[in-house]
């Protein structure tokens, strides 16, 4: 699996499935609340390493953020690869555009 | 790119560079601070729509979620595809295995 993973060719399914494979018993018994809480927790360090931290611990905690982000998406049954697809994958939700023009106050 | 980001094959790197093309200028003039406001907020909608959504409304949220955290890393300059490598690629962070065997107490 190194082989894969160790790569920067990992794709956002992969990664969700390797989240998946690795925790998914322990997620389920936690459930959406308690799984949403650690997300919290790791929000809150991601936000303390930006101000802070090195960049190799900024670099961990975004990878924590996005593994329990995978995680809640596993229980919630939601598929990460296709949520990104949908909703970005035909330029920005706003503009319709591969490089936003909406208004600078404007989401996103 | 549709071809590219229409499909479950995204990598995760990719998806970071879409939304790099898509909204880097607008993400750097705001900052990390500002844009971390935003990632809150999307958060707090994924919370909402885990507890009360529909499973669509659960998918859009958890795109934006993920869409705002590459935002975050697009300014911080962190590479998220080797920030999940570093961090997961070689099993989970506290027993090294590909299947957890962590107590259920501790991390993740």
């Amino acid at each position: 699996m190194t082989d894969i993973y160790g790569t920067s060719k990992t794709t956002i399914a992969e990664f969700q499935h390797l989240i998946r494979d690795m925790y998914l018993e322990k997620d389920v018994a936690r459930g959406i609340d308690g799984t949403f809480m650690w997300l919290m927790e790791e929000v809150g360090e991601l936000a303390s390493a930006l101000r802070n931290g090195t960049q190799e611990e900024r670099q961990a905690e975004f990878a924590d953020v996005l593994a329990w982000l995978a995680t809640i998406a596993n229980v919630a049954g939601v598929d990460l690869a296709q949520a990104v697809a949908r909703k970005y994958g035909s330029g920005c939700p706003g503009c319709g555009k591969f490089v936003c023009t909406c208004a600078d106050a404007e989401k996103p």
